[in-house]
């Protein structure tokens, strides 16, 4: 007779929420049901909100369409992007949970070298749960992983390692590039037999990088607030930044408040490059802009009083204000949106003791 | 009939010098016979002077004992340690060549996950002959790699890199762990199946990392003044430190002057680990030490006016002399020690254009 299985409840089920912008195929949810069955989803359909997404039985959901979007956040809902995939934030927003996963709808389950499935999941959740190591670097990568530790002369005060904010994944299959590499490398694949990398690594303090928001998981209690994929899309002169301009802000922000940044695994699969000619319109002003933001964001730096995430958020809008007009009007406006973007975290976010 | 070979000329056959600080056994170089046979090798034999070194047959090697270094530097051998590998950094010294690579003699051949022997020197060339990217972290690494590029949000003028002065290689089996990490964790491996990580990355500008000089090459017309191993082993109050030393010297130099430092690939088969009771007793200074050492190394900053290996390392001594004598006497002479080294750099290697 078999002996009767007692249920594992996955990780953190009822404390991570999965944000995904836009579902536009039913494969999607049911090539990772075994993985994401079990946590609640929410998904911020993007677009037309006269059009039906479809969701499979089964999954635990909250559907958001534009009218949503406006209805619940009035008029502050104008710094919530539209028709771009920026518009996920909102469900950072409106999330009550400690932790999010987002992933993007072209991104399905990965093969590791030995051909078995990845859950990128539970690895963000490893990542996540660990300590990162800003302050100085390990050669043997993330001493918190099974199998390896801190190597000699790694000072012993720096073992105890910060909280990790966030954990960035990798892509098998097609790698994210820009349109530019895209039309000059349109064959370059990432295969797990030849370029998977098993590593988690933590981004040292100082160093910036190119945050992707297809494959990312966050600590939304520590750093949710500066985690605002920008205004991008419909209307805006600039597209395809949305999560490098939320992975400048918060790297300066992580930094400035002794959180870490992971980088490496999971890997999901990423089924389909986009098209290269539509990315380049979408992309040329942010290509010329960033290697003015690039600078900026080296030189970010916050006074004492930033003590929360809100706090440096709201400091670095002033300095994009200053400091990037010059560039394009834009950035006045993007300036004004993170304001915006705090007043309405506040707002759907009450610190657990204030008043109304 | 079969084709006639052509010979393959080995890269860097005439630009690189293979530094070995002592050899105790004549497998260290039957193992390596087919990688390092086409090199020359400069051997530093280290301890009694009066023993034999015996090198088989087929090798192109100098070697010294310390009655050679004491004959050839004069008083300034006072600079060179004894009894301890840190007397490797003579024959980086004494090099006529543009590339170093360095190895101990406990290193051996490591396979790939393939089982394929890998070939250590050619991937030091590798790195050494690509540049590095210290301003701006690439999550796909090294961007050089065939197979890989910068990725999206990569800024396109930081693109070119610089130029790569360090490459630092991992080590199979036996990680370099410190004392008190051996004695708690004995048995732990760094297997090919499990913790081979099939990658090469730049180190950021600003952070810090423990360099091992177990399997390194570096460009010694680049960065070659900076990379002393200090005073260490007979007589003095500290060992193991020395390739620490170098390496918080040498990275804070190659940010200064916008060199790039890689580390990862190539792995090596440490074969064995040194005795962990034995290393308490010639750590223990340097762990108490090193909690005051890397703030110091954080905050070093170099005046514009420093514009080579040698300016910067000649400043760095003043800076070493002037805030961590506080720490031990020891530092005063260290401080010395790297004045002297410098003296000597500038005696074996004088300036191409230089009169006497």
């Amino acid at each position: 007779m078999a002996l009767p299985v007692t249920p594992i409840s996955p990780p953190l089920k009822d404390e991570l929420d999965i944000v995904i912008p836009t579902i536009r195929s039913l494969d999607f949810l049911e090539m990772w049901r075994p993985f994401f069955q079990p946590y609640h989803l929410i998904i911020i359909q993007d677009g037309d909100p006269t059009k039906t997404i479809r969701v499979p039985d089964g999954f635990d959901y909250e559907l958001y369409n534009r009218n949503d979007i406006n209805r619940i956040m009035g008029p502050k809902a104008n710094c919530i992007s539209f028709k771009d995939s920026a518009c996920r934030c909102f469900g950072f927003l409106i999330s009550k949970k400690k932790y999010i996963f987002t992933i993007d709808d072209d991104c399905f389950v990965a093969k590791d070298p030995s051909g078995k499935d990845i859950n990128a999941l539970e690895q963000h959740i490893k990542n996540l749960l660990t300590p990162s190591t800003p302050f100085f670097f390990n050669t043997l990568y993330d001493p918190y992983r099974e199998g390896t530790d801190f190597v000699r002369g790694y000072p012993f005060s720096l073992r105890e390692g910060v909280p990790t904010a966030i954990s960035h994944g990798l892509w098998l299959n097609i790698p994210d590039y820009d349109a530019p590499t895209q039309l000059v490398k349109p064959l370059e694949r990432n295969t797990s037999s030849c370029r998977y990398v098993d590593m988690v690594m933590t981004i040292p303090k100082g160093s910036l990088f190119p945050m992707c928001g297809m494959n990312l998981g966050f600590n939304r209690e520590l750093i949710g607030p500066a985690i605002y994929f920008g205004l991008m899309g419909d209307g805006q002169p600039i597209s395809r930044y949305d999560d490098m301009w939320a992975g400048w802000c918060v790297k300066v922000v992580c930094d400035h408040l002794g959180l870490g940044v992971k980088t490496g695994l999971p890997y999901i699969w990423h089924s389909k490059a986009s098209n290269p000619f539509v990315n380049l319109k979408k992309e040329y002003s942010g290509i010329y802009w960033q290697e003015e933001i690039i600078p900026f964001f080296q030189s970010v730096s916050f006074p004492e009083e930033c003590k929360t995430a809100q706090e440096c958020y709201i400091e670095l809008s002033k300095q994009v204000k200053e400091k990037l007009v010059h560039i394009d009007p834009y950035f006045e406006k993007l300036g004004d949106a993170m304001v915006t973007w705090i007043e309405a975290w506040d707002e759907f976010n009450p610190a657990p003791n204030a008043t109304a």
